[in-house]
């Protein structure tokens, strides 16, 4: 019997086409539903990314005012469903478990099921979600949905009960545009898998999330920004970085699977948390994650001899999302409120052009036991 | 650039080593922990092959005994998740859906959240969730599982409010041991890769609750109960296949991605099913299924001249379960009930031994797609 070779990461295995995005490692860009991610994430409105993902090509001026205004039709949720969600903020159960009950039952009370009306449900209550877990577990009442502001803004809305200021719903559509989608990364897969069977949008994006709560996935940014508040406290990047490497620890933010150069995510998130800072008045935490990044790769490339490891999408993401007032337990949770588009986009492509997928595994076990009875053992 | 093969659908690409089942589809064999499928399925409680799995070793009586009891304990759902089921039942969502929504949420209200806690609870938890949901679409108050009866007797009364007969109860456990592993289908591939990010056992399990909703994985024992129905109400097996095949439709129950010979769960179901009806002693419906397997069979070794198409699992679950009495809305749930063990087994391999799945996709998207603000379009 031919043995046959063991992808159990299926590094390098094309499993799929698609036009969501061009994830080029090698030369470190990023083009998503065509448009480079610079030029997306610093200039589109988020419900502008989701419509270029799901129509691929961008809106007129006219379908975007419906887009936007259907959307924000489908952001409430069902008691029943807030009932579960307070449960787990009680239960201190974690943002990610919270999104993934809530998403399980995102159709109860909704109507009309075809397959848009789905892919739209399920983008637009992922915020709901979210932050009604959010106020819960801040032990305040959830805030409805606003349906005149936008996806980025009633987001930021919900958690706070107050109207966001114009930076802080930019810095958040800039985040939201820039991790939309990246390839068949774990979660984007697991959402194809689950719909290759012919199952429905929700099931995918339940199991999607259930990926993306990994932290090998989605679950970094959280570790980044204790490690950014250690190093601004301290004052010193330089000695923190020399004393993590003797160490043998990681240090996180830096290095991915796919990126052998600056992840170009870290670039747009860099600019962008940049700006946000800028605008408080306040850049002095910013100043030392900018002097981090720089001690820390010229570290890493003294340290690591056999690859480069560079400033990763998670390393601004941290910067970013906090000086938003983005809550750091929200981080993964966050990310899955934009990557949720691409998960549906997806989908959309492997029923389009849809295989069963079936892969196989190498046994390793026994092959002699018998059977004995329990009273004979 | 290199454009590399596209393997959408993962056909014999190997993802993973395992111990829990050794799928041979040439010779159509299947071993379940080292044992073979039609020793353990007659014989085994469905306890003693979960523990088989888990334990990767047959239980002794006393250990048998402790795990039969832990199990029990663990059966209760949470006044907020069965509100939700209830919901789901008004609303007519399918077994599956409510089955996804339970498990998303089936540790609230659990304390130890340990692996093993956790990989019990969710198999302990799973018939609870789909009798409660059944009792509610039927318009009943759901009845509270019974600590003293083992999982299959259990669920068979949560249904029902009755105490099973053993016949049934055979005939369930037969059902569940023959098909709670089976390589890396879709949906224990789903779990795997969920857990690979290093989430968790709970969202791993709603993930593959998602996959096995699918048509093409868990969903074909329904239809083909409506066909044995329609053929036994008609009494010409042979006519039926006939108009069927000349219409160019499919046969449900025949046909599997993997074996090339008669699945060896077939063979195992069919025995059960025989011994099933005989007891209850009316088997006219059952003396038409054997005859329109045969009749199908030539059938369709005489019209398909590129490969042949053999009798499936799905085939004799649709007779068996009918037979105990599930009702035919269940019959995926109940795949369900049953798989759901080895899926936490693979689980635990896939942490045991684990690498991050990423596969890669090839972009077919437009790349030239300039950004114009919004007014300009």
């Amino acid at each position: 019997m031919v043995r046959s070779e063991l992808h159990q990461g299926l590094e390098g295995v094309t499993v799929a086409e698609t036009s969501c995005s061009r994830v080029d490692g090698e030369a470190g860009e990023l083009l998503i539903g065509g448009v480079p991610v610079e030029a997306l994430a610093a200039n589109a409105t988020y419900e502008e990314s989701v419509f270029l993902l799901f129509e691929d090509r961008l809106p007129t001026a006219d379908e975007l005012a419906d887009f936007r205004a259907d959307l924000a039709t489908r952001r409430d949720i069902h008691a029943d469903v807030r009932a579960v969600l307070r449960r787990a903020a009680e239960e201190e159960a974690s943002a990610m478990d919270a999104l993934r009950m809530g998403t399980a039952a995102a159709t109860l009370g909704t109507e009309d099921c075809s397959q848009t009306a789905t892919a739209r449900r399920v983008v637009a209550v992922f915020p709901t979600i979210v932050a009604t877990y959010w106020r819960y577990r801040q032990g305040e009442e959830p805030i409805d949905p606003r349906t005149d502001l936008g996806h980025a803004a009633n987001y930021l809305y919900m958690l706070t009960g107050e109207e966001p200021n114009e930076a802080d719903v930019r810095g958040l559509e800039t985040y939201l545009n820039t991790v939309i989608d990246h390839g068949v990364n774990a979660s984007t897969f697991t959402a194809r898998t689950v719909v290759s069977t012919e199952s429905d949008l929700v099931s995918a994006a339940t199991a999607a999330v259930g990926s993306l709560k990994g932290p090998l996935h989605g679950g970094a940014p959280g570790p980044v920004l204790d490690m950014l508040r250690t190093v601004h406290e301290r004052g010193d990047p330089e000695a923190y970085v020399r004393e993590k490497l003797a160490a043998g620890e990681r240090l996180m933010g830096f290095g991915h699977r796919v990126y052998r150069v600056r992840d170009p995510r870290a670039a747009v998130l860099s600019s962008a948390a940049e700006r946000l800072y800028a605008a408080s008045g306040d850049d002095d935490f910013f100043e030392t994650v900018r002097a981090f990044e720089s001690v820390a790769v010229d570290a890493l490339a003294e340290h690591s001899t056999d690859r480069r490891l560079e400033t990763n999408v998670e390393f601004y993401t941290a910067a970013l999302l906090d000086g938003i007032g983005i809550p750091q337990a929200l981080f993964t949770a966050t990310f899955g409120v934009s990557r949720v588009a691409g998960w549906m986009a997806h989908c959309r492509e492997q029923r389009t052009d849809n295989r069963l997928v079936r892969p196989v595994s190498r046994y390793v076990g026994e092959t002699d036991r018998t059977w004995t009875p329990v009273g004979d053992r």
